[in-house]
């Protein structure tokens, strides 16, 4: 069998142009893939035509795609999802799965069909999560990280529950022998896949890595084998390959020792799968989509879209409840967990292969994917600016990550000092005077070089929420800031500038996402003799109004005598970050310069 | 169809443990691939089979492989080969060529498989070479310089040949009509190849990047999207798809004009390839491999074996005779040009697939191709030895390429003014002043910020062989070192480092591959100012043996009032590295300063 390379050309240059115009249009690519697989393949035009190289593309690409998100899932964050959080999630999954299953039940479906159909309308997209949030200014926000954990909690439960599917279908039984046998299946093929991805996977890595093995290139095949080795056991034990790569991607993320390394990994395995091989995959699935369901099962269509609108949202807000966050902000989470995008269209899709459920079943799955995906965007706005309008909309808790600070001079120990009491807060700086004098003052400070990725790991970089890169040369934190955000993904990353830093380095500092500390260069040297002086004393407050005149007559720093470190916003201290984004309620906190500032 | 994942994990794993193995031999590891494919498939043992879906990712890994290899190549870099080298290519190529077509005629067979195995002994694989090179410590040495501008030329003549060839079969006549229909197919596609390539395809990636998609997954997308429409239209003409890929790849070198962009995608393309889908295609090459020859065709198989060797060798030594370099060194070069490797596989395996060669020519050429690589390391050896016993092994002419220094102090000022008479020197600096100086002096400059890549470009690392960063800050010179290597690849780069300097910023060096400017820190305000003095004063030169002495008994710079900035060999000036570099026939020249140093 030959490649046909015009067909290959065709869909995925069809794929990359839908994919392209959709997200521009703010939803995700994959809608835009499906829908030209539904246009111009076979469901409606026909001049695209499905063969079987594309399908052994296809499932290349679903299997690398959930590999990739796996790799993407950071379990320590389920660790830290709020109480709330974790009931709205499984709200969100179990009351439209019952209403799913009970519906198909309803018109005559059979208990697989209904288990199917359930588990699908419980998914919550975790893939196209993010764009939509960045879009809104929603990251920081507390119903963001309700979010971001109830799509990971429902992705796993569906993935689970889709396990037992396959294994009822593979056994063809539903005897109490029969089941338990499915359990246990099942039970050993998590435990194998545990087994190897905490005790082998990472010796493997460390070993090769030992001997010199250190290129991706190297590194990436083995990544392969060990996903292709996982989906084989997932195989065996009568589940789909798939779950195999999305479990192995979830242990390689923390297998691959070296960040960078497993940093560089993920990013070729996203390339690879979303930019080449997955969208070969959701045009093929548009392929199979087929019109007639709204001739011959429009109630039912329609049924399975309501169910899985209103299920998943009078779910999660009624399971939010008791988080106390009020209803108003339950339903708002609904809203952004109603899409089911990528992983439900990956589900269907295998189901559909295995024979699980028919063309009609799928499409409708398809359609509602399509329809509840493209909703969310919309829904959510209304539901942030309802929130807003009734100000509700909380910022997240910005001490539940802790921040490093790197560089123990005088300010970077004046900052720690205050920003203790409201998050965990380390220090690290090469001087062992410097992290002896922190200490002292009953600060967290490690000893090492921040320019040296290692010595950032073991001072915890990879919990913190905010990289603070303050050593008196910039070059210095631009290089730490760099390491900061593109080695361990920091979200919040300030290095301190000085008015005369060659104006590259601010250029490189914007190109990484990266801000100046304070938001503006300062005299360094000057402040951090301030700071020495005034070490432990308390900073100037001013409420929002004077110090937005303040900063606009007198400008920042030397001439007012002032330098703003903090903003006070719900009683939280955070970091000042420009004057625009002084909030009405907020207070600024400042360094005062005894000899030239007068209150 | 559906993927098989066990024979995919199988066929990946074993082509990962012995290519590894190979390569840590000394091998390129496509050996190791092909190995495994005949001990381990149907010509041996049998324990591996092949698969619809294997053929279909074993041919997207041989078009991705020709992506990778026409991304490599540097057009330029042909430009720039001397004429005994383009002498030694087309000796190389068209004397085992000629032998080749010779005797399959004279054995029997048929023009067409005469012209193939002609095309195929005259290969010398690029892919292959830079390993060895590398481990037999050749990278500035002349002959290397010969081996690879012979393996692009040899590499680009066989596939022009091997396009004739399959217009050739696709016609199936070798009237003149049909050989002019042919030429002028091929050369409509040489012509539309280049049209798209030079004229349409920098303005797609340069216009996608104004409107904000500069995305890695995005713009691998589109690469793949060109990649595959070159091999369509390759395949309209009646060739084969992996000539549009390769010439796709040529042309994507330089059509994606943002670098960093241009490096990142062409290392993704290499990982997937390399990685992940060509390793397929070689086991699976290996696959095809018939034993029969030993015992069917013997007498031919040595035969094409000492027509590929002898014919490589002394055709190679023969032509470049003309360029006074002596017929050792024509040896060696023949000797390094002798292996095949994966180039020849690729093309022997697209002609068993097309029907141009059956299985027994494809396993001649297979075995040729695995004895012929393997002999490389072996007999390149005894060449580079019996050169260095005769002091005949030549280190190429440093003044080839320029020097980029960055920062036009007095001291950057005082190097490249020594400098300027061997090689071309341009000097980049942010400060106007600076460079109005440097101006003043006849030296080449640009003002511009070397942090910015762009401004780095226009200044014209690309072509620098050495950048030396001695900007009065550490780390903005380490920044800049690590532009210089990573995205402009370039081979020699020093940066200026102080003795204070974060040890870090030592540390981010080395792993860079750079080196600090003098070989250690400096002084650099006491330099700047003494070179601010001796602007364009004689430097003090020193035989090797007293400047050895001098550096051992006082150490550099403050204790003795000596800085050693060059070495001149061979009557050529290049930069001082380390003390333990000195030849003893070199001369060290040195910055004095008057107020310490007395001659």
């Amino acid at each position: 069998m030959e490649l046909d390379i015009l067909n290959l050309l065709l869909v995925l240059g069809v794929a990359w142009i839908a994919g392209t115009v959709v997200q521009r249009l703010g939803y995700p690519s994959v809608l835009g893939e499906l829908g030209a697989g539904i246009v111009l393949g076979p469901p409606l035009l026909g001049w695209l035509s499905v063969g079987d190289p594309l399908m052994v593309i296809a499932d290349l690409g679903v299997l690398l795609m959930m590999v990739y998100i796996g790799m993407e899932i950071d379990l320590r964050d389920l660790g830290r999802a709020s109480t709330g959080g974790l009931l709205a999630a499984i709200g969100g999954f179990f009351v439209p799965f019952g209403l799913g299953y009970a519906v198909t039940i309803a018109f005559g479906g059979d208990v697989i069909a209904a288990l199917f159909i359930g588990m699908a309308v419980g998914v919550t997209s975790l893939a196209t999560k993010s764009r939509i949030l960045v879009d809104l200014g929603l990251l920081d926000t507390r119903i963001a990280h309700v979010m971001m954990a109830g799509a990971l909690i429902s992705d796993t439960l569906s993935l689970i529950v889709f396990a037992g599917i396959l294994s009822v279908v593979t056994i063809g039984t539903l005897t109490v022998f029969g089941m338990g046998t499915i359990a246990l299946q099942i039970a050993l093929f998590f435990f194998a896949a545990w087994l190897l991805g905490t005790h082998v996977v990472p010796h493997v890595f460390a070993w090769v890595s030992r001997r010199g093995f250190d290129g991706r290139t190297f590194n990436l095949t083995l990544t392969l084998l060990v996903a292709l080795l996982f989906a084989e056991l997932a195989e065996l034990a009568g589940l789909h390959g798939i779950l195999g790569a999305f479990l192995a991607g979830l242990f390689l993320r923390e297998g691959i020792r070296v960040r960078r390394l497993s940093h560089d990994i993920s990013g070729v395995v996203k390339d690879v799968s979303l930019g080449f091989l997955a969208p070969v995959f959701f045009v093929t699935a548009g392929f199979e989509v087929s019109f007639d369901v709204f001739r011959d099962d429009l109630a039912f269509l329609f049924t399975v879209m309501v169910v899985a609108i209103v299920g998943k949202i009078v779910g999660t807000a009624l399971f939010y409840l008791p988080s106390g966050h009020g209803w108003r902000e339950g339903i708002t989470v609904g809203f952004g967990m109603n899409g089911r995008g990528a992983v439900e269209i990956i589900i269907a899709g295998v189901g559909l292969q295995a024979g699980i459920i028919d063309q009609s079943i799928f499409s409708i799955l398809v359609f509602m994917a399509i329809f509840t995906t493209a909703s969310v965007p919309v829904t959510l706005k209304w539901g942030v600016d309802w929130l807003r309008r009734n100000d509700q909309l909380v910022r997240a808790d910005p001490s539940t990550k802790p921040a490093l600070i790197v560089g123990a001079g005088a300010l970077g120990r004046e900052i720690a000092h205050h920003l203790a009491p409201y998050r965990p807060v380390r220090l690290i700086d090469l001087s062992p005077d410097k992290v002896a004098l922190a200490l002292e003052k009953g600060l967290t400070a490690h000893q090492g070089d921040a320019l040296d990725a290692d010595a950032l790991a073991r001072a915890g970089v990879e919990d913190c929420g905010t990289v603070v890169a303050i050593t008196p040369n910039p070059a210095v934190n631009v290089l730490v800031a760099q390491r900061a955000r593109s080695v361990f993904l920091v979200a919040n990353v300030r290095a301190m500038m000085r008015p005369d830093s060659d104006a590259g380095l601010f250029d490189v500092l914007r190109s990484l996402g990266a801000a100046p500390l304070f938001g503006v260069p300062i005299d360094y040297a000057r402040w951090e003799e301030v700071a020495a002086l005034a070490e432990r004393s308390e900073l100037v407050e001013m409420p929002a109004a004077a110090a937005r005149a303040r900063l606009a007559e007198e400008g920042l720093g030397s001439l007012s005598g002032l330098l703003p470190l903090f903003v006070r916003r719900s009683g939280v201290l955070r970091l000042f970050a420009a004057a625009e984004e002084i909030a009405d309620t907020d207070e600024v906190l400042f360094l005062a310069d005894p000899e030239v500032y007068r209150a």
